[in-house]
């Protein structure tokens, strides 16, 4: 058994059984293992920020890592974005990353560069193998390393020489260590804080956002009055039957209102509420001064458990009771708005929908919209990298074929990972995307507008547009094996959209606005 | 005047002029300064990798730094691949990249991380701007920088509140170092060794491979005798009339075989050669134990000062002999194959046409075709970081508007920075993309082969297999704006080539092999 067999017979012991790769030469020994190494399936990106992204969208589906497989530091490079990205989502990554056989290095040869430096800062654990016999052992070390609570990326940089080398040994899995129990202390200051009824915010994030932990903080609302919100999420339970909560805002001066008035701010797996960038005339720091800080779970801490001692602590009732209605709106009528394409899913959305949103602001509001639809997932972009949107799709739809996956995805976006398109048509992948063309990155002229009635001249504007020449979004995606079809009316789009969600495989809308 | 005015006027008034940039929010004041500061064309593009690409051909081209501006650490990230080719070809590039204010950075908000370790494994120097005063002379040194021979990458790190704050300075580049000479001890050891008459090679590289130093070496090889080659090369001067040399081979097999023989290997601005990878079955030191190697000058000396010196010191002939002779080739007839592509181009080619070339398997022995062809420069694939020829091609289209820009680019390597054609489209760039669509990585393929006849089942052809579906080269470049057809005989090429040329801006032809 050579190194590379040693490493997909580790991976696959370890649970680890989808691969999302782009290989190259140093990976070659890998390439032909996998044939030889029963139960890998393999899914080719055509760039690595697909590979990386479609990791992602794996692990917030499951819980559980899949590995890439990429080549030396550009390789790396390449998927750092969407590492970045996953990183923030505490998502759980095998990021493999092929190198120079450890004796061809010292030569310097052109692909010769710090890995290390590349992955670190998007990597909670980083290993280079040293010898074959080791390849095995840190393969299983890294599946550990990207499940250790709350999740991570596990950068393993496998040289060449440890891949083709006859002498791997396959190596079982550590003990992955669970999430520390919060000590009840906490829970009892934070149930005697709720308890005073003064006004309080609930700030969740991790497994809060999904059943039970959505049910157990609707029995603490219930009891309490304590309000619930979330302002960064990997991955959220919503739609009908589901409980209600609040989206803290993105723009500044919304954030900056949301908690006037609140006297406790209950940190669940949470940190404190900051500006996503910073801006001359407004603080980063989101809390007044008046509300007080408290902390019921870290992000690594048993957040669900800490939930349940609290329902307990406060003897509150056992049934949530704030959850969205099933209701279907009307389909909407007139011009085509992205209020309108929003409204138009949830009139579509089918049960158990996969919703990926990179709608900028093309989706600002959008949940409201979808929310007394049917019980559906929605993943969020946590880390701000753009290019977010169509690669991790892809992994939610690996994760879970049987379930549809729509994208809601803005052009400019869009086009850091385009190559996403080709791999969801190689997959035969069930994904609808939902692409707002409004031929300009918007969030920039919100932002351009933040400066001043006259700020940015032409050659501003030109930065900021993706027109001249527009994107042809329909014979792009074509051009990458997608069915795709163009709206301009939102009559076209209600039924362009009702008629990709009937069938099955990728399609793309584009959504001319 | 703010810190973002103070940087682009420094920047304009030390000679950097072109501005390659995707932007965001975090640098949004650069933006609405462009318009403020006179002189700063600014270039945009969908994707980083595109913008690090064109710096560095517009460097290649003009031996001149263009500025990149790129959001934060990911926006570094997905900008580095083609960074790290512009640190292997020596490219002088002034690597602006955005981030949070200071005073944001200790939140850690979503978009943060450690720009430096990004930065790192391709920059020869990095600074990150500490306060609003500091900017324009943080700028001025980066310019310095990036010229400090024998160039490279200098990265300028600029928090939003340096270029939102007013007190900006402008700033006046320091003295940029110029090359060291080469001690004439140097000279002599070496024409003592020339004159010895044994066999002997110049590995060649730098500005040894552009005129005067080409002309140089011929005069040194006339006297003496030596070999002339060359292995990496940023860019070489080509074409008839221009002197004769020959590649170090790619392929490890052809490589050993090369220095056979040779008793001294004379390295000009070169390192000894080595392997692009390491194989199991081969060394990666390609220079034979019985050959001396004599280093005639570093890669940062004055490489063409220390040719003078070796002429005079060998009281060479003045004029160069051993140039290509004026020919066109007869138009190809028959089947489609890369081999007559390139002999199509040496039809076509117009006089000064710059060829960047990552054709890679479909480029073997090309230059022999185009030998004979007008005088042209060609840009090479320094680093091995794929995605590198469309880039490149709008830097080198940039820096030489007047000249014919012709990309030989490989259907696998294009996918990475696809989004070039839309920066082609939208600059109007007079660029012809030729295509070769071969729907394979086929250097892999030969890769695989070298494991064994048998080695490679189903699944790893798969991750090698750019087919299922077939990108639609024609599509997929109409959509980003670029004029586009597609050839399935080399009559059509032909035909298509010729008229691509004789037009005016972007245009691409799938080569359907």
């Amino acid at each position: 058994m050579n190194g590379a067999q040693s490493l997909i017979q580790t991976l696959v012991n370890g649970g680890v059984e989808v691969c999302f790769t782009n290989p190259g030469t140093s990976e070659i020994h890998f390439v032909a293992a996998v044939d030889q190494v029963e139960g890998m399936r393999t899914v080719l990106g055509l760039f690595e920020g697909v590979c990386t992204g479609a990791a992602d969208g794996y692990a917030r589906m499951t819980g559980r890592p899949a590995a890439t497989l990429l080549h030396l530091g550009p390789g790396l490079a390449n998927g750092l974005a969407n590492l970045h990205n996953a990183r923030r989502a505490f998502s759980p990554v095998v990021n493999i990353v092929g190198n120079h056989a450890i004796y061809h290095l010292p030569y310097d040869s052109p692909l010769t560069s710090d890995i290390v430096s590349l992955a670190k800062p998007v990597s909670g654990w980083i290993r280079s193998t040293e010898d074959v016999a080791s390849t095995g052992a840190d393969a299983a070390a890294a599946i550990a390393a990207a499940q250790t609570p709350p999740g991570q990326v596990a950068t393993l940089i496998v040289p060449a020489d440890c891949a083709w080398s006859e002498g791997g040994v396959t190596a079982t899995v550590p003990t992955i260590p669970q999430p520390t129990p919060v000590e009840s202390k906490t829970i009892s200051q934070v149930a005697e804080v709720l308890r005073r009824g003064e006004p309080a915010v609930m700030l969740m994030t991790g497994p809060a956002l999904m059943d039970p932990g959505l049910s157990l903080a609707s029995c603490i609302a219930q009891a309490t009055g304590v309000r619930l919100m979330f302002k960064s999420a990997s991955r959220l339970q919503r739609g009908a039957g589901r409980v209600r909560l609040e989206r803290f805002p993105y723009p500044v001066e919304q954030a900056l209102k949301t908690l006037q008035g609140t006297a406790h701010l209950i940190l669940v797996g949470e940190k404190p509420p900051i500006t996503f960038f910073a801006y001359p005339d407004a603080p980063s720091w989101l809390t007044p001064e008046s509300c007080q800080i408290h902390t019921l779970a870290q992000r690594e801490e048993d957040i669900v458990g800490a939930l349940e001692a609290l329902v307990e602590e406060l003897n509150a009732p056992d049934e949530p009771i704030s959850a969205y209605e099933f209701e279907r709106p009307d389909l909407p009528r007139g011009d085509i708005t992205p209020e309108k394409v929003w409204a138009s899913l949830a009139v579509c959305m089918p049960e158990e929908a996969i919703i990926v949103d990179e709608s900028i602001t093309s989706g600002r509001g959008a949940q409201r919209w979808a929310a007394n639809a049917p019980p559906h997932d929605w993943l969020f972009h946590t880390g701000g990298a753009i290019g977010f949107g169509m690669p991790v799709a892809i992994g939610a739809s690996v994760a879970c074929p049987d379930r549809k996956v729509i994208t809601m995805q803005s052009d400019g976006s869009a086009m850091y990972t385009v190559q996403a398109l080709w791999t969801q048509a190689r997959e035969g992948l069930d994904i609808v995307t939902v692409l707002f063309s409004n031929r300009t990155y918007a969030i920039l002229q919100v932002e351009l507008k933040r400066l001043g009635a006259d700020a940015g001249g032409p050659k501003a504007q030109a930065m900021l547009d993706l027109g001249n020449p527009n994107i042809g979004w329909v014979k792009l995606a074509q051009g990458l094996g997608v069915n795709a079809s163009r709206a301009t009316t939102i009559e076209a789009f209600n039924q362009q959209l009702e008629s990709a969600i009937k069938s099955n495989g990728p399609h793309l809308i584009e959504v001319v606005l």
